[in-house]
């Protein structure tokens, strides 16, 4: 068993680490608070698990503790240059332009060049969501898939996300083109798990359960050929069209280069008042999910799960009973702040 | 092998059938072409082979041949009533005006209700690559899959289709969130043939390689539990926010009900030309295709293909030998133009 720690004393340990590393006081909440919440989700993979390494390319200047982050608009829609900072300041940033769009549009499209990884595609559907519009998150990453008929990695495992209003907890749809999500299979390298057959296969294109072998070979798509289609579309709307890197010149911030990641994103919002009021939309979801929970079941399933059901359920618990933390990961975080002379956690 | 007949003799033939099932010339014109270009591209489940069931409805009533098809523009966005007109000429409408919110606000999104089957995707988005922009389709269906877990339908195989201008031809994806189109299921049917494992599910929820006990049943999502979350994204974009049909409220034509279909579709197009010139762009897509061919293949594989490449080849080769037309579809075509009086194909 892990330890755990409430969620309020994460973050603020968070915010402390982040502003030792040179991160402004109000960037600094926004980003841990992201780390945060995406931990209390159950999203172990792009939450805190993430930090060490942030903190590590912050220091080294890899990432821009600091970014002036400029944004041109032009009618409904705006690009963002993220000056290399965090990812999640960026994509809070670039988000909060796209809901602003929406407000006066109707819709807002926003893309990002000069990015970091900016953790799990879902928080910004929710920031979407909690303002009762429609939200798509697309992001390019580090090479992990083949295009479909190669065997080395071209792609990043590039995630597709959405958030639907629905009353009090939006649904919310975070998956990536890959049968699984890299951060998965870096997870199981750090913690020297196999991974299941089918997830991956090593660098001379054979199927692999070895988790670090799979970091050097590649993920598969899902569907095959159609997953391959979504990574590249994926790809198109936040690598081409931003002006970030694209496919294998994406940089991968765990590796012992210098040069910036230049992530892109793309952020899409659509503002539904202009179609119906939210309240029949929210009726319509609701009565949606109703019939799909009434569907006939398979057998040995007790219930089907609406996508995103499971992360609010396990956020009640851990926002109750504090959020675990693995003791590999606990000691490089209590390195950094032994390093910066603040109290560990 | 099936006759073949020149693209342009078929053109006149449909629209000649559509004219004489009370479809207005201008109309009658863009649908024809519309199910043409889509056999044209080898997409034979959707094109015009479909036409005999889209003549039944015209004269029965349940399609309306001569649809007033409205619209609602609110600042970038809009919402079309399609008056249960052919889904075609609706979604070429919707298409229209998208393109028109583009060229004014650098984005347009509209959505559709009251239509019915569209065709293929891919057609609309051709649309917006033509006008150099992105194009993202999405279309509701008859059910045919089921939510992650459960064993009836519920979702259709609600398809997934974007367009990236690209030079001369556009990168064009169209994909079902399914293992395969529907349609497939249904073309197997109709010429009695099996269809592989692991497509689909008979309607007790175990699996079958029946084409008939599979449209009985229901086919399976991509990638499991990430199709259907696909599949439901693609509701809310088509069915929940345009105010049509949904789930399995969607009616589906190939059966004796009389009610309208009332399908949903939306339509995004993004204008390139506000976030770089379209030459930079399209140079981009041009390296990154490079790149994607480049990429060491898996064995047995002699070249890597980018989305919508083969039915590109097919049209070239069907523009110059004609469209095969088979025995069955010709016959029935053939009656309908004895009934009307007019020259048979």
């Amino acid at each position: 068993m892990s330890p755990c720690f409430s969620f309020q004393k994460i973050d603020h340990f968070c915010q402390a680490l982040l502003i030792a590393s040179g991160v402004p006081e109000t960037e600094a909440k926004i980003v841990a608070s992201i780390l945060v919440d995406t931990s209390l989700e159950g999203i172990d993979t792009h939450g805190i698990s993430r930090l060490p390494v942030y903190l590590k390319c912050l220091l080294s200047g890899r990432i821009n503790p600091a970014p002036s982050i400029q944004n041109t608009i032009n009618g409904a829609v705006a690009s963002v240059d993220g000056d290399n900072g965090l990812g999640q300041l960026v994509a809070y940033r670039a988000m909060e332009i796209a809901i602003e769009l929406s407000q006066k549009y109707g819709i807002g499209f926003v893309t990002v060049r000069n990015s970091n990884h900016f953790g799990a595609a879902s928080t910004y559907c929710k920031m979407a969501a909690e303002e009762q519009m429609i939200g798509q998150v697309f992001t390019n990453s580090p090479s992990g898939i083949p295009p479909w008929g190669g065997k080395a990695p071209y792609f990043g495992t590039n995630p597709i996300a959405y958030g639907f209003p629905n009353g009090n907890q939006p649904v919310v749809i975070d998956m990536s083109s890959s049968t699984v999500a890299r951060g998965n299979i870096i997870l199981a390298a750090k913690e020297e798990r196999d991974i299941p057959e089918g997830w991956a296969i090593d660098k001379e294109g054979k199927p692999t359960t070895n988790a670090k072998a799979a970091l050097e070979g590649a993920v598969l798509p899902i569907g095959g050929a159609k997953g391959y289609a979504l990574a590249l579309a994926v790809e198109v709307f936040s690598g081409i069209i931003s002006g970030s890197a694209y496919g294998s010149h994406v940089g991968w911030i765990n590796d012992d280069a210098v040069e910036p990641a230049n992530i892109g994103h793309s952020f899409l919002t659509i503002d539904i008042s202009r179609f119906m009021p939210i309240e029949e939309f929210t009726q319509r979801m609701k009565d949606m999910i109703r019939e799909i929970k009434e569907t006939p079941k398979a057998d040995g399933i007790s219930e089907i799960r609406i996508p995103g059901e499971r992360r609010q359920i396990i956020a009640e618990k851990r926002r109750r009973d504090g959020i675990p933390i693995s003791d590999g990961l606990l000691s490089e975080l209590n390195k950094f702040a032994k390093k910066f002379k603040i109290s560990m956690l």
